[in-house]
This record gives C-alpha cells, sequence and structure tokens, in this order.
C-alpha cells in the first residue's frame, strides 16, 4: 500500500489505521508479548539507567511514556522501544564531562538532553531530512559500536567487583586503575555479580525463554534483603521515590548547549540507526506493513521529547527487545502497551523493593549484553571480501578505544564524509565509439572494436554535474583527449546521462568551452535534456557554445561533422 | 603534456622544468611584470598584515620566502602569491579571539598558525587530498566572500577615523560603536584616509597602470614627516626593527590546537581554493602550460611552511596582483621573484621611512579592495537562472554578516555537505521498456511507448552503489513496483552502470533478494560487470540470488523468461 493512499491522519499516526482492522486474536499474541518483553525491561531498563549515570529508577520512567507514545506514532509493530546500552553509554560520557554523574544537576542536564535530542529528530523528520542519517558507513558503525561494547563492559568494573575506580573516558586507564585496586575487591559484591553473569548466560543457551534478568534480580533482591548484605559491603540501589514524579518541563535556559551538541547528535542519530534498522529488520519477517523513514525519525523524536517531560532519558529500539517481542509474534504496538503498564505498576507498586537491588547484579546485566554488539561476524565478513572496508572498521574501532567513545564517532563521521565526498567528485565519464554494423556508440574500454572519427572525440558523462564533481570532469576530459591521440578539432558530449546542472556546472562548461575555441575545438552537445537545455539557454552559455552546435542524438551530431573519417580506436595507454 | 610524461624532478619542482627554455625575452617581461607586482604588493602587503593584526612590516617578510618557493614549486607561472585580504582576516579574527592583537604572544601564535596551515596543506597535497577542497558549492563561497568584504571594510573603520573603536566579529557591533563615537572623529587621519580612497578610485578608473598605492604611501610618508603630522594625533606605523630579523622555527608546543583548529582548516582551505581558481583563470589565458592541483596544494602549503620560518603569515593567491602580473606579461615565475627582490630591498634599506606611514592610509589600501570582493554579478546570475542558489548564497552571506566569519564559514560548509550528501544519496534508478520494432531498453518515462512484460519489471540502476544510496534504491525499487501496475514475478535489474560495490550494498542486495523471494518473486540480473559479479560470489550473494540468475544483458534476461507476453506500459500516476 502506498502512504499517499492513506489519510493524513492514517499516515501521521499510524495507530487510527492499524486500530480500525484489530482483532481479539492480535490480543491475545500482543498481551503474550508484550508481558513477556516487559519482564525483560524492568531489569534491563534499570541496569541501563546505571549505565547511564542515572539512579535506576530511572530505566523505568523511560519505559512508559516513551513506549506510549511511539505505539501511537511509530509505524513499526514489533519495535522494542526503551533504554538501550549504545545511548546510555553516550549520555554518561557526553554528560558526565560537564558535571558530576549522578548528581541532581546531572540528572536535571540529561532530562534537558533528552528533549533536545527528540527535539532534533523531530524536526529533521519533519524536514524530510532522514537521508542525511545514511551517510555513515557500515564499516565505520560496526567498528563504532564493537568498540563502544568493550567501554560499556569496562565501565562496569566497579560496579561488579564492589571497587571504587576512576570514571574515565580512556579504558586503559579504567583497566591500569582496576588492576592496582584488585587486591581490594569486595568478594561478596563480586560473587554476586559473577554468577549472575554465569547463572544468565547459561540460561541463555539452554532456554533463552526464561526470564534470567528478572530472576537474578528478584533472587539478589531477597538475598540481600534476607541476610543484610547490605551492612556488609554489597552496594545497592538505595532510596526510590515513591510512585511517579510529577511531570516537570525540562530547564533549556543553562542548558551548555554547545558543550553537548556534539552528544546531542550523535545520540539523535544512534537512537534512530539503531530503531530503523531494527523496524526495517522486522518488516522483513512481517511483511504485511510498511515503515516509513521520516515518519519513524519523527515518532522516536516525539518519544524522546515528550518522554523528558516524564522523567526518561534517551530512547531507542532495542535488539534483544524487539526479537523477543517478535518471537512472541506481537501483531501491534498494543504489546508496547503492555510492556509499559507493567513498568508502570511496578513504579506504583514495587519500588521499596528496589532498595535492596545490588548494583553488581545491575553490572552483570549490562556486562552480559556485551557480547552481542562486538561485530565479529560482520569484522570476518569484510576481511573475506573488502580489505579495504576491513582496515576502516579497524580504524574507528581502535580510535574508539584509543581516544573515547564520542572522538570515535566523530573520526567515523569524518572518514564516511570524505568517503561520500570521495564518491561524489568523481562521475562516471568515458569515451565512446560506434560499434560496427550498428548505431550504438558503446564505452571503448568495454568495446575495444568501437570505431572513432578522424578528429573527434565522443565523450559521454554519466552524472548530473555540479560543484563537487566539476574539477573531474575537466581534469578527465583532458585525460581522455590525451589517450585518443588525436589531433582534436570537435568535442561531442553526450549529455544524455546529465539530468541537473548547478550554477557552478554553468560556469564551468563556460570555461570548458571557451578552452577549446580558443584552441579551434568545437564543442558539440547531444541528447540535452530540456530542463538542461533551459538553464544553458537562460545562462548565455547557449549562444557560446553555438545554437547550431545541439543535437538530438550522437548519430546526428556525428553525421554533421565534415572532412572526418571513421577509424579503429587505437588508444593511448595511460602511464599513471 | 601529460605529467607522466615528465620526470619526478620535473614534476614536482617545476622550475626545473621549464628553466631549461628560458630566454632572455622572457626576462624582459618578467623584470617589468615582477616591478610593477612589487610596487603594488609592498603597500598592499603592509595593508594586510595590519588587517591581520600584525605589525605591517609583517607583510613585507610575507612577500619575500612564500614568493621565492612558490616560484620553485608552483605550477602556476603568472599567480601573484603573497598576503590577501580574507585570509588575512581570518587570522585576526581565529588568533585575536584568543590573545591581545598586536602582542609578542599573538605574533608566535600567528607564526605557529602560518606553519600548521602550511603543514595541512603540504600533508592534503601529499596525500592527493585536493578533491576534499571541491565540496564547497560556488554559491556559498561568493556569499560568505562577499560578507567577509564587509567585515574587512568596517574593520578599518577605526583606523580611516582615527578611533580606537571595539574589536568584534559583529559587525553591527562595530558600526554601532562607530556611531557612538562620530563626534571624537581625528579629522587630520579621517581627510588622509578619505583623500586616500578618493585618490585610489579615480586613478584606477582613470589609468590603471599608475600605482596609486604606492604613490599614496610615499607622499603620505612625506607629508606626516615634512608636517609632523603624528605630533597631532595622526596615527603611524611607528617603530620597525631594521634589517630580516634572523629565521625562528615557530613554537608549536603551547599551540592552542583545538581551539584554533578551525581557523588553521578555514585558512589551509581559502588559500588553496583561492590560489586554485586563479591559477587555472590564469592557464585559461596562456594555455602553453598546465596547472596541478596537487601540486598546487603541495606548493602553497611549502610557501606557508617555510614562510612561517622567516616570520610570513599566511599567504594565497592575489586577485589584483595576479592581473597585474598577466597583464604586464609575466612569461614565468621569474617575476615573483623579482618582486620579492623589491621587497627585500624595500626591508633592508628602507624600513627607517616606514615609520611615518599612517595607518589611515593603509586603512584606505584595504578599503579600496573591497569591492571588488562583492560579487554583485554572480549574485545577479543566480537570482537570474537559478533562485535556489541565489538563495542558498544569502543564506551563507546573512550568516556570515550576522554571526561572524568562522561562524559564516562553518556554516557554508554544513551547508554544501548536506548538498553534497544529499546529491549522493539519490542515485538515477529508471525503469526501463522496450523500444518498439528495436533491441533497445529504455527509460518508459522518456519513452512511454516502450514495451513491456505482462508480470516483469525491468529496472536501471545509474550509479555505484555504497552506503549513502543504499537506503534510496530500496525505496525506489518499492515505488517503481507501484508505478507499473504490475502483479510482480521477476525484477531484473540492468547492472550495467553499477561499477563498484561496497560491503553495505552487498548486505542490501542480500536483504532485497530474500524480500522478493519471500513473495515469490524472482530476481533476475543483466550486465553485471566483471569485478562487481566476484564480489557477488565471495559474498554469498550470488548463492542467494541463483548463479542462474546472472544474464549478459537484458535481451537473454528477458529471453528466458516463461509465460511472460510483451504488453504496452500503462504506469500509473505517483499521487504525491
Amino acid at each position: 500500500m502506498k502512504y499517499s493512499d492513506k489519510s493524513l491522519l492514517d499516515r501521521y499516526i499510524p495507530i487510527t489505521d492499524w486500530s480500525k482492522d484489530y482483532q481479539f486474536s492480535y490480543f491475545k499474541k500482543d498481551l503474550r508479548a508484550g508481558l513477556t518483553v516487559g519482564i525483560l525491561l524492568i531489569p534491563q531498563s534499570m541496569a541501563y539507567a546505571m549505565l547511564a549515570g542515572l539512579p535506576p529508577v530511572y530505566g523505568l520512567y523511560a519505559s512508559i511514556v516513551p513506549l506510549l507514545i511511539y505505539a501511537i506514532f511509530g509505524t513499526s509493530r514489533q519495535l522494542g522501544v526503551g533504554p538501550v546500552a549504545i545511548v546510555s553509554i553516550l549520555v554518561a560520557t557526553g554528560v558526565g564531562n560537564i558535571v558530576e554523574t549522578g548528581s541532581t544537576r546531572y540528572i536535571q542536564l540529561v532530562l534537558a538532553l533528552t528533549l533536545l535530542v527528540g527535539i532534533t529528530q523531530f524536526l529533521m523528520g519533519v524536514f524530510r531530512l532522514g537521508f542525511l542519517m545514511n551517510f555513515i558507513s557500515k564499516p565505520v558503525l560496526s567498528g563504532f559500536t564493537s568498540a563502544a561494547a568493550f567501554i560499556i563492559g569496562f565501565s562496569q568494573a566497579g560496579n561488579l567487583f564492589g571497587l571504587d575506580l576512576v570514571r574515565s573516558k580512556y579504558i586503559y586507564s579504567v583497566i591500569a586503575d582496576l588492576i592496582s585496586h584488585l587486591a581490594h575487591i569486595h568478594w561478596p559484591t563480586f560473587i554476586i555479580g559473577a554468577s549472575t553473569i554465569v547463572f544468565i548466560l547459561v540460561l541463555k543457551k539452554w532456554n533463552p525463554s526464561i526470564p534470567a534478568q528478572l530472576i537474578a534480580v528478584i533472587v539478589s533482591i531477597f538475598l540481600v534483603w534476607a541476610f543484610q548484605l547490605d551492612q556488609i559491603g554489597v552496594e545497592t540501589v538505595g532510596s526510590v521515590e515513591k510512585g511517579y514524579p510529577a511531570p516537570v518541563l525540562p530547564n533549556l535556559s543553562e542548558f551548555p548547549f554547545w558543550e553537548l551538541l556534539p552528544t546531542v547528535l550523535a545520540i539523535a542519530f544512534l537512537s534512530y540507526t539503531q530503531s530503523i534498522a531494527l523496524a526495517k529488520a522486522m518488516v522483513r519477517r512481517n511483511p504485511d506493513y510498511k515503515v516509513d523513514s521520516n515518519q519513524e525519525l519523527f515518532s522516536i523524536g516525539l518519544s524522546n521529547m515528550v518522554g523528558s517531560v516524564f522523567h526518561a532519558f534517551p530512547v531507542a529500539g532495542s535488539f534483544s527487545r524487539t526479537a523477543v517481542n517478535d518471537q512472541n509474534k506481537a501483531q501491534t504496538s498494543i504489546s508496547l502497551l503492555i510492556s509499559a503498564l507493567l513498568v508502570l505498576l511496578t513504579v506504583l507498586l514495587l519500588t521499596p523493593l528496589i532498595y535492596y537491588l545490588p548494583q553488581t547484579v545491575l553490572a552483570a546485566i549490562i556486562i552480559t549484553a556485551v557480547p552481542s554488539l562486538v561485530e565479529v561476524g560482520e569484522a570476518k565478513f569484510l576481511w573475506k571480501i573488502r580489505k579495504r572496508e576491513f582496515i576502516l572498521m579497524m580504524i574507528t574501532f581502535l580510535a574508539t578505544l584509543a581516544l573515547g567513545i564520542l572522538e570515535g564517532i566523530g573520526i567515523g563521521v569524518l572518514i564516511s564524509l570524505g568517503i561520500v565526498i570521495h564518491r561524489s567528485s568523481y562521475p562516471n565519464i568515458v569515451m565512446l565509439g560506434r560499434l560496427p554494423d550498428t548505431e550504438h556508440y558503446r564505452d571503448l574500454e568495454r568495446h575495444p572494436e568501437g570505431l572513432t572519427q578522424t578528429n573527434t572525440i565522443i565523450v559521454r558523462i554519466d552524472a548530473s554535474l555540479y560543484f563537487a564533481n566539476i574539477p573531474y570532469m575537466k581534469e578527465k576530459l583532458e585525460q581522455l583527449e590525451i589517450e585518443s591521440g588525436k589531433n582534436l578539432e570537435q568535442v561531442i558530449i553526450d549529455a544524455i546521462g546529465i539530468n541537473k546542472v548547478d550554477s557552478s556546472a554553468l560556469h564551468a562548461l563556460k570555461e570548458l568551452t571557451e578552452e577549446y575555441n580558443n584552441r579551434d575545438i568545437d564543442v558539440i552537445f547531444a541528447g540535452v535534456k530540456g530542463p538542461v537545455r533551459d538553464l544553458f539557454k537562460r545562462s548565455g552559455l547557449e549562444n557560446i557554445i553555438g545554437p547550431e552546435q545541439f543535437y538530438l542524438n550522437i548519430n546526428r551530431a556525428v553525421d554533421s561533422l565534415k572532412d572526418e573519417e571513421e577509424e579503429p580506436s587505437h588508444l593511448v595507454e595511460d602511464q599513471e
């Protein structure tokens, strides 16, 4: 179905569309999926809140309103929205650079950051700028994610071992500090944490449908409470505000905008790309609906914006919860509403219990998520088929580990931009010859049997011309002239592939024509498209070229040549 | 002649190439051009040094060694290298943000900055990254330059009126301050400055070959000396170090690298783009040699690097002096050496006279250069033929005026990058039909008479596939399927235009094929090029598609179809 066939309401608020066909049989599946995801979400969200440097209860806050908003506005019906690891570590790194982690001011800044992330995504959706999100190369992103996984893992070393380690963006500082503190490991803490890791990993292998993380949370709360382990130094989450705090609009007036701009952009970008990738993967498995990239940007943005008022930190689609949601056959985002309801009940009724939850258990939950983020498979794939992209992945991976997570993504962006600019700078431009016994002109490099004219080269430009590829076009024309080995009297430019020209291209074509004319070489255009021809006319370029030098196609242009004879091509080898 | 035909020495040190054919008749022209440019260079360079916030004598220093180096390594034979206005104002803005203008520390920072600008350009030349300089759109650059011209002009208001005005990057602060000080104008200063402006402009109109600027400098020095105008408050250049100071390697150890990085990059970029644009314009007028973009980056970089050791601030090709050099028929960069020699003699013998040079005269020289930088012609051209690019130019123009010169160029870069990414994201993808009575398959939108198959669409992709254009490719295929109005059983992809694929493209094609196969649609490839096919094979994509689904060209692919009949196309109109 096409979006344009839908009413605006159905398009921008998808719930109004799919709810019309909602059936009771869907609800049974949605209920089951929603409860299963909710059971996973409660421990995960608290763990990721801790990763983000926030009190764990904020993870629960981030798992209610954003899910509700996404259920209404999102186009994916299986996406498990909520706190995710990479976004959480970015929050901790960005805001932790500015104020002390966990302080009241820290929490205020995180909520304001969430609002700005949401506004950024929302506006990009409104202005249909989703295409800007395409420009990070996949290997760069894989390298970044894999390195971030290590940083996430090591960020929890202190909680796992019961040590007070340095907070540093450099993973080696954390490791060094850990080694120097090895003698002071708090063994009860470490034993609880380590056994949680083992428990989760074993259960995941043995029977993934058992909610290992929730069991670990419940058991550990019980153990701490029963044996008063908090009295012997096992750090727990501690006292939690009762009930759901009243909504507050985050205060942007004292927000250090320029300092946190890279963090806002990085989170806006990563939270969206991860969500849209998952949403598209879900559509491939459930091809009965469509995902719209701009609507997703818009709905994730709205989830973060509205969420921030309700004390949520930035959310995205989660790999693990989306997979569980889909395995349990969620039919619509009603399942998200059910998960949110479960979390809301927890906040309203069970927060007193969270007091006893040991931090080491949350650390264990985070650490067990690390392996799935390290993209070894992608690295092997690239190593096998594209060494260059493998190197790109490794550069980003090592840069992120060595310099820090924000710097790593900065370098990834720069490398990707370099690739895009490089690609854009080199359009395909080929010299043509006539295939014997046909009327077709084809690339001489691929068809060396093509026939050429005595003093003429025919060149096809396969791209719209604009400022980024103009310099190369001029160089390439010179190079083709040399390769042709001809004493040039005419250049025929096949412009059939040029859909657009900008002002730089018009200037450049003017200069080019003048240069050729100075050398007594005629410039002839074939197959110039209507809109392009119109710009040639209005800019005065047509008069410089000469209105009689335009032909409908190459054949007619060649027929117009005088004193020319066909000859086999004998290209001069390029020495470079 | 091709570069590859030249020896490495001739290529990288062009002077060794052209000096072989040097003739006495050239020397006469070079001498005349060199002296004329030198006479222009002496006052201009001092004025631009003042614009850069440096003692005027530094302009002379910047007009000796950099010219010498460029003469040896540069490929242009007419380029008038030396201090230029835009680069000078960038120096003042960037370094002036950090330390007080004109202080010893300021001078040290400027020299270190020059070294870094040179290193940046040199390395970009070595790594052949010149293409990165293409990515600023011409209208954006025109808007920036025009706004910078106003900023340059107003920066001299204080010197012209003999007032001590605020140094601000905001032009309106300067104007407001000027208005509030109007009552305190130092009239003798203003009269000298204003009459210099009138004198230069009138002489330029009447007879451009008279060195108005030098005359103004000499006359004003004489007047100040004779009537002791410095005693009544006419600010002069003041005492100048005698002779040429000993070379010193700039100290980079305390350089505020991150703070000045945008300035370094902006200057490296602008000094190069201005130089290469002029060098190319000169080659169009003197087509007996070639300009090599990377060698230019390398030689301008070397001029700045070595220059910084000899107390030079960043240089570039100057519009006015290049034009004068060419009008005087400079044959080789021997003319540059002669200009440099003239400046050297001035430094060694005439610096005591500079003591009496009034700053208002230098301000007048700067102000008379402003009109040539305001690109009214380009604005009119864009207004006439491309409103969109006109708007781009205006946005950059206004942003630069409103936010400052570095911010303006930052915004220009962002807009240009947005355009490049946008262009890269939308490759040309069209649906094909067979032209009746031929074997040719052509774009159905341009040839609606084309014949199609009952349940098959044929799609041609006209670009190499990589991460930036992959998302659009998938959307476009969906859209074409809807437009075709067919109940799809096969998709034929004409891959003749795909020269390269990256790993993202391989992943995407794999997903695409799986999606089609899930819907019982066969994916057939025609005309896949060798290297692309090889990657299909090694990545496992070929097996997913099915090795039997590859055909040499569309005709063979169509011949292989079963139960298909030809029919006229009846495209469904796109509602959007």
